[in-house]
């Protein structure tokens, strides 16, 4: 047990890189995050373990904004995320002040998984064991969704998930999501919601959703549109 | 048994960070500490191992102040503790100069949790081996509680514990605190020390609670107020 | 197994660097990549995963441009490729100041086996896990393409693939390339297509193929294309 | 055997610092120090190893000046004991030099269990094999001792034992300590020879005890005084 | 076999360094090279590895140039001796800015070994896996060879082989070179063929041979003359 | 065995430093040396291996002067004593040039000492395998002998040996040294020849004495001395 | 086996310090080197492996000079030989520099020496694997050998061997040396000659003599001094 406690990342006799898919196990571990686009804007949802009950439900937060046009949800080990979160703040602000304007989603999403490869192939350091869902807009105002893994890979999606039951929430969204040709804000947000809403117990204490758009303030959905989603799929 | 005594923290196979759960034991094996928020004020209660016959009681103190607002109480190792704390007020007095206000509680709980974190993830360090709970004030006067863990996670709570017995006194605290929806500073202080109360020889010896108000002095409760606390949860 | 977990590259009794080998297999595990000279341009075939169906098609790109006549492909670990890529990008704008004209393909194929090779004899480090196809035109315009190896050696070729398959499609290239004595740009497309199409379940799903011309953009062929080549290839 | 030969201090499992339990293991073996302090001094008792006959009793030497008012004795390993003074009076020449005032007996405790603490956390060193008893007095004139163990935690005590036997002596010092209310300097240093008396072979080549007081020397008693101690206990 | 993969270069108990002599292995698995001195001239020749149909020759190269009157040819790991060679070259290029001439063939020898010796006496890097064959000519126009091996020996020879089959190679040559006292640039080309030829399966295909005169370019022998050399053997 | 050979030094579980302990081993298997002193000089005694029959004896020296009034002799390995004689020399210099004037050899001692412990402290160096006598006289003239040994430890001393067969010289120097209060020149150098004569082959051969006179050149005892000396003890 | 290839020299638990015995087996593995002092020369005789027949017998070279007066041989890894004998010359320019006269044979010995005790106590860097005679002659002229081994000690001889079979060529030496209080420099020259003759093939291919004068250039001995050396020998 205690050979795993002193390892550099480095190759397998096989191609592996076991420190890699370790920290994808704490990944597959997380509670998970759902990221959509929908015709003019982002929506997040993650689900939430049920804070304690004296818990403050706002710092069991998995959305945060990294710039004004760029938010970021994610799956893994929280203390890892604030920390990458933080390192990605920076990059941001120090972006907008050498180049004077805001950077683009995909730099930030190069940056991110930039930092997260560098922790795979160094010495004296571990990969961050987490997974980032990348949200935003570009210069056009088209919103778009990004995914980094542990070991910095990055695609962009449409609708992706990340953490516990991710194969069967990502199946469940390429079944369901667009469909009818409909991605309107309010198709994708029921969309995202069902997605989470099979493997949580409780529609309004295990879920949380935000609406994203370009220029705006989060918007969060109330538990009473919760509670009418949670409804409606019953239904 | 010595395999322990080399290691960096890295993941197991299923994505476990080992040092950082070892990290944990030490803090489940540490006596507790309680904080929680009243309508006005934080209440901080910490189980005090007796100290010795000829103990200075004052130098086995569990609860620091941090900045004019803002205290701390911990679980874990104590000198683990004196460390951290040192930074974290190194770190209030430098945000002082450099920007002639006092840091806001939440900014004190990144930082406290930023530390942690970075000792999982960089060689040559360990974890350090405590829980803090951080306390005080936001700029309305609110009281506020927060918790880290060695991970360096951490989340907002209305009332909290950690160290020994944490998982019993948490449920004491889910059950009475608030009861009655009452959140006065005396209720909550009943519930505090009745959460320690349980676990510990004698109230005097083995209790120590604190009422934190903004601006204001710790009020350490005398022992005639622990004496009358513990005759009221005897009747 | 968490032996691998600790590793500097060094040699094996006989000789061998294994973190150099392990790193291979992670490129033969990897989506393979060819790149073929025509008499005026370089054809660049790739094997595309099928995109998830709600993955944006573009960021499993494989194919990278470098330098205005330079481009990249390969086979391996993407997050890998992306940190070497941002290298050379680095070193060739670094060059164009310093020497005001643009690196000869050559040069950044040194650069980049350079890059390839330290990483085989530090420590602290482990191996890339990519095999990189250089191509690119030289002063006159004649195409040319260069594959690199995780060991950090590279050679000049006319027709070449690394990754999945590699030995099998090779052979296949050695037979076909050229055939007739024919190398024109559209009997190497044919040629990469139908290299590439034997272990692939769609034509229009998995494969990519870009046609680059000296100073000009890439030609990616469209999807028509591809139906007509696999048409072609099924006559 | 030879496992412990190479390791950094790290967590055990069940939350356990090795290094540190076992440099408390060093201190267990060292002959024993007692301090206290009465209305108006510090007694401090040590235990002497019999000189060998032809070896210079003052080099054997376990209580040291550390500033005007900072004397300490320790438990443990002699050598590295002697590098922690040094440091510690450093420190206090620097401290000096700097604010133009004597360091308070807490500032210096708070820095030599600062530097234990930091030799239990970082890699390439290992703990400090030693116990160390500051003694001294606050502003006021008040004699105060403090505790420090290779954690790096320390406490604050009215009678103190570390080392050899520790466990007795502790318990033998807060039976009679401050009996019949009397914790003058003669009460005390009577308690101090007393208890450090019932474990060594003779009171006058194994026992060193010194009174310090505030702004003066230190008085080493006699060994008249100790033969007369010795045989007033024996009555 | 994961032992191999962390290793610094130390003696084995017999005196031994191991890595040094893994490395050897490495130089002995490799292409063999050979390099003799004639009258006027230095003659090279190595076994290429028939390149494969689609390969250009010309990066499969084992013949480098160092300085305009130094070249060298090698065994071996190809991507550590582009590193070497790079070195070399740069050490020439640093020679003659300081000191206005070119470095003397055993000076850029010195150098070569010496680098080599270096990387299997410190910590952190792995000894260079490759033999060289420096060859030139001295200030009076003389032709030289010299022969450098993993650990940084050198030494210098009439006639030399490094590689696969070297030692039955060096006998050959050891019977044939200088038969007849004729050592004219013709019959040392020859005995170089010769020698080479017994190994490899082409003449064409798998002979490189290289006439080096002072102040001249290379002169590689033509197919032709190959052929010629092929066929006088066979006579 | 071959873990000995990648060690730190840190604690076993029982308290101990091996790597001390193991360099005490060192010590013991190193030829004896005595240092005691007179009423008004230093006699230095150590046992020498025969010197091989073309070996000059001036080269086997184990007597060093570090300063005009300071000589030290040693046990234990004799290319690290060199090294830390090397340090103390230039340590003196250094502070004649800073003080401008001789250090004392109360300070040599602390700065061998000190040197001493932070090889057994520090990462990455093993302790000194020596131990060291320091001689010299104070500045009222009083001669004086100090002994450390690997782990930093030091005291002073009338007369000490250190070495093969240690413990049984020092109890012949304990019954013996100072007998009927004689602590003369000429007894004390009785004294020592007599103790490490027990043990050796031959007086001339294997014994070196020097007396130390403040100020003085080292007396180096005669054949002829060593001779008289040897016969007196076989009357 | 893989065990030794990853240690730093430490000591082993009955205090040796198994690196440099290591090392010591390498130079008892090479070939053997003899110097020796007659009255007015220094006489240095080396074992030569056979030069293999097209080996250029100047650079099996194994007698170096490194100062106008100072000339050195060897036993043991011929690469780190050569490292040594350069950071010796390098000093030996820097001496003169700096003081503006040659260093001291005696000076050089302790340089040389005290870069291999380092190699021996510093995490990272192996001991040198090699022996030296260091000769020369001191400023009155007189010939001076001094012998240092990997551990960094060293010693001043008359005659004295490293390398192969060196025990038993001591014992030729130290019966033969001086027979008939003749150390002629033709009789010390005769000694050497047959103390390496018995070990070796031939005279003229194995043995090669020098005779180093103040002042003067080595004088290597003819092939036909040998063959008459070996004649009388033989007779």
């Amino acid at each position: 047990m205690s050979t795993y406690d002193r390892a550099l990342t480095v190759f397998s006799p096989d191609g592996h890189l076991f420190q890699v898919e370790y920290a994808l196990e704490a990944v597959k571990k997380g509670a998970c995050a759902i990221a959509a686009v929908s015709d003019d804007a982002v929506i997040i949802g993650v689900e939430k373990k049920s804070a304690a009950k004296l818990q403050d439900k706002r710092t069991v937060q998995k959305i945060y904004q990294i710039d004004d046009n760029i938010s970021v949800a994610f799956a893994g080990l929280t203390a890892d995320a604030r920390v990458l979160i933080r390192k990605a703040r920076t990059e941001c602000q120090s972006y907008r002040l050498t180049f004077d304007e805001a950077p683009s989603i995909s730099y930030v999403t190069r940056h991110i998984a930039g930092i997260q490869q560098k922790y795979t192939q160094s010495g004296g350091v571990r990969p961050f064991g987490i997974s980032v869902l990348i949200t935003g807009f570009d210069e056009s105002g088209r919103p778009r969704v990004f995914k980094t893994d542990p070991s910095g890979t990055y695609s962009e999606w449409k609708a992706v998930v990340t953490g516990r039951n991710g194969h069967d929430v990502q199946e469940y969204l390429e079944k369901h999501y667009g469909e009818g040709e409909n991605t309107s804000t309010d198709a994708v947000k029921t969309t995202v919601f069902n997605a989470i809403r099979e493997m949580v117990e409780s529609a309004e204490k295990n879920i949380e959703i935000a609406v994203v758009r370009p220029g705006k303030a989060f918007e969060f959905i109330t538990d009473e549109e919760l509670k009418q989603l949670n409804d409606e799929k019953n239904e």
